[in-house]
């Protein structure tokens, strides 16, 4: 089975983590939460969901992961200001390692400049972040491109995020 | 004096929308708090700041203000997501009315694609993507383009932005 790493912070989108990483662990999957401070409790911005940290990206190698999973939120946004998830993230992206980003996830990979000539997905007020950063926008509940890059627009999308990360991972 | 615009909503970064508007306020000018409804108390995400809103979107029209003013924080994305405000804010910069953004304020005027070949700086975090959009990216206290767009980084740059925002008021 598949060890995931999930890049996470404060004031994610508590379902956009929840639902994902309940169904990959229910398929037999690890799913390691890593932020600054290991041991450190991160909180969803509904107040719904609260995920302890299990590793600090000080810690941590992508070589020991098989892929990557970003919720969405305003998360991503205030991990792409500190280089060292930007460079996590740009590993998996340039390993073609399976990578799950859902809603805001992709801004992340943006600022890893990694999505040039990308189809992908992702929540409506990135659209043209996505675009100018050379992504085939396509305003679909999933999109898989290269059978590596799995991404999504909202909440609403759990479900077909979940299954096509699910088969990434076969 | 002058009749200001401010677009803003929850999570915005306090002191971006109280000290700026105060500077503004006893300078003289008015400053009128625009979302979605009027008579709402939208909250900064720090918990110190809250903001009565004056206008509906839907109730204003970009020629009955001099100037736009869109504070930072998580306030500016989730603005751009709807496409009243992102049309208010093409009409200053297309009419090259003075606009003042700070922080994530920039994110606004990207989706609003009016940043092509113009200097400008704003908050680490999206400073690709104000590259992508064709920003000639400047890591200073304050950007001041065309005599029109002020931009500034973060908090600390407040003083910087408020004294340049003034002048273009004169």
């Amino acid at each position: 089975m598949s060890k995931i790493a999930c890049v996470i912070t404060d004031y994610f989108e508590d379902s956009e983590y929840r639902d994902p990483a309940q169904g990959f662990k229910e398929a037999g999957h690890t799913v390691v939460a890593i932020e600054k401070e290991k041991g450190k409790t991160v909180k969803g911005k509904q107040g719904e969901v609260e995920v302890t940290i299990d590793e600090s990206i000080d810690q941590v190698n992508p070589g020991d992961f098989d892929a990557l999973f970003i919720p969405g939120g305003f998360s991503p946004d205030q991990l792409r200001a500190d280089d060292r998830f930007v460079q996590f993230a740009k590993s998996f992206m340039d390993d073609k390692k399976p990578v799950f980003a859902i809603c805001h996830g992709p801004q992340l990979l943006i600022t890893a400049k990694t999505l040039d000539g990308r189809s992908a997905t992702g929540f409506t007020s990135i659209r043209v972040d996505m675009e100018n950063a050379g992504v085939n926008f396509k305003d679909e509940e999933v999109v898989v491109c290269g059978s590596q890059l799995v991404t999504s627009r909202n909440p609403d999308d759990i479900p077909a995020f979940t299954r096509e990360s699910l088969n990434l991972l076969k």
